[in-house]
């Protein structure tokens, strides 16, 4: 089976491998792309990093992940949006390192309310005005911002920003070379608006990435690991895939499936079967060149 | 304590007390009102119930719950449609059999994608059919449909209809006396727009019914049971309430919550501690007569 030329590994799909075995089994599997965490890069240095990159001949397609800046002013703020410019920095650098074609994209979660906080308008604002905090050092690295809306359901602990609307409202302040947002098909396939949605980003020149997983029920215990491959549950990703192809959009497309079974699974398998999941569930709707 | 005067106790809240104990601690605690299930009312009998809601002196709220007509045509469709209608008489029997104040609503859950299907957008246009079908029904029983937007978590499995804005837009086809929205904080409070909305089903009359609990994190293992009593989470009840009330809603507001361990309590324990969690949660948002 070919593996698709345009399908992209998101590292957090086999967590349990180190940046290595990560790079070592995607391009063992045929795959041609990989988007990496922060975790396993630091693990071994961004230098280091950057070198196995070059070495794997991987592109690279996302770093993730920053964000998490909806708390107040403070030492705490301050730490976050410091952090957030190493980010940017570690994106620029992996960018570069990575084969002809790699995108140097930065993904944000914008984080939950603050410990104690309702106020999730307030959140929300703070969430725009870090954005605007980091534009200027993402516009020297050649970085793109990439706002994560994500599912309603982690509204109050992981991410004040919900919708693809809603992203694209806070990216409309600043250029779409340097704010864009993921499409991130678990996130956003139930919302009755999101076909417009994709298109409006497209012709707003926002479409960052795009990424693709599925939804079942039940969801498990931890809701955060609800994620499935392509074709496993109830996403139809022919009228997803076919909006955002629709904008112009001929980028890499990352799986990225947070799943206990999956994570506790031999990641070559892992990588084999993600590249099946997606031939059979996602390639059909792309525009052959 | 006095007890909220628009306070009224969804029967789910003690979803273990049967009829006959469900009015009678809702009227014990010093609430007025009280929104019923059809399962319990079907234990005793229509007419029974009708008696026994007569004898409680508590007005009845909302009749829960119709819906589930997201399948295709076919006996299955035809049996819930006919439920429904069995329903709508329901509501209007029990509303007239309520004190003075009563209102014939009966609440509307979409239903989630039929087996093996992803099919949203048909599912969705299917739940607008249905409720075509209904409105000559509902218009001759004198009952409001109110069409409740569940949390996108449900979507799959529960409700296709997700958002008010789009409640509100399959209600716009029909009579604002006859297809209205159900307004619950839980299934709402995270969308961006939900200020808008709440204002916007004001203008367009359809805000049938306000429900209050609360959200809280982590989620269960079940996340059906994921509602608090008001205060409990981090639902701004303020800025909801009052985009509700500025609207001129003035009706009843229920309590409605799903949660094991508030089912495993007392009844009339639990409708003391929600007639208490509501006047320290809400009552002071609500404009004063």
């Amino acid at each position: 089976m070919t593996v698709d030329p345009r399908l992209s590994i998101n590292q957090a799909t086999i967590k349990y491998a180190d940046l290595a075995a990560a790079l070592r089994v995607t391009a063992e599997a045929g795959v041609q792309a990989i988007g990496l965490w922060r975790e396993p890069v630091a693990e071994v240095g961004l230098a280091t990093a950057a070198s196995m990159l070059t070495d794997s001949g991987l592109r690279f397609t996302t770093h993730c992940r920053g964000g998490f800046f909806t708390m107040p002013e403070g030492p705490a703020r301050r730490a976050s949006i410091d952090d957030n410019r190493v980010a940017i920095e570690e994106a620029a650098t992996l960018a570069a390192a990575g084969a002809p074609g790699s995108t140097a994209i930065l993904v944000l979660v914008a984080g939950g309310l603050p410990e104690g906080s309702r106020d999730l308008v307030g959140a929300r604002e703070r969430v725009r005005d870090a954005i605007g905090e980091l534009v200027p050092d993402a516009a020297a690295a050649g970085v793109t911002l990439a706002i994560e809306p994500l599912h309603p359901m982690y509204v109050s602990d992981r991410a004040v920003v919900s919708t693809l609307g809603q992203a694209l409202d806070i990216a409309a302040d600043f250029d779409a070379s340097v704010v864009g947002a993921t499409v991130d098909t678990f996130h956003v396939f139930w919302d009755p608006d999101v076909l417009p949605q994709i298109a409006r980003a497209g012709r707003e020149g926002r479409i960052a990435t795009y990424q693709v997983c599925d939804w079942r029920t039940p969801l498990p215990a931890d809701v955060l690991l609800s994620r499935h491959y392509p074709g496993d549950g109830v996403i139809d990703f022919a009228s997803l895939t076919e909006a955002v192809e629709a904008t112009g959009y001929s980028g890499d497309i990352e799986v990225e499936i947070f799943n206990q079974d999956i994570w506790d699974t031999d990641p070559l398998t892992v990588v084999e079967r993600t590249a099946a999941a997606f031939g059979t569930s996602v390639s059909m709707h792309l525009r052959r060149p």
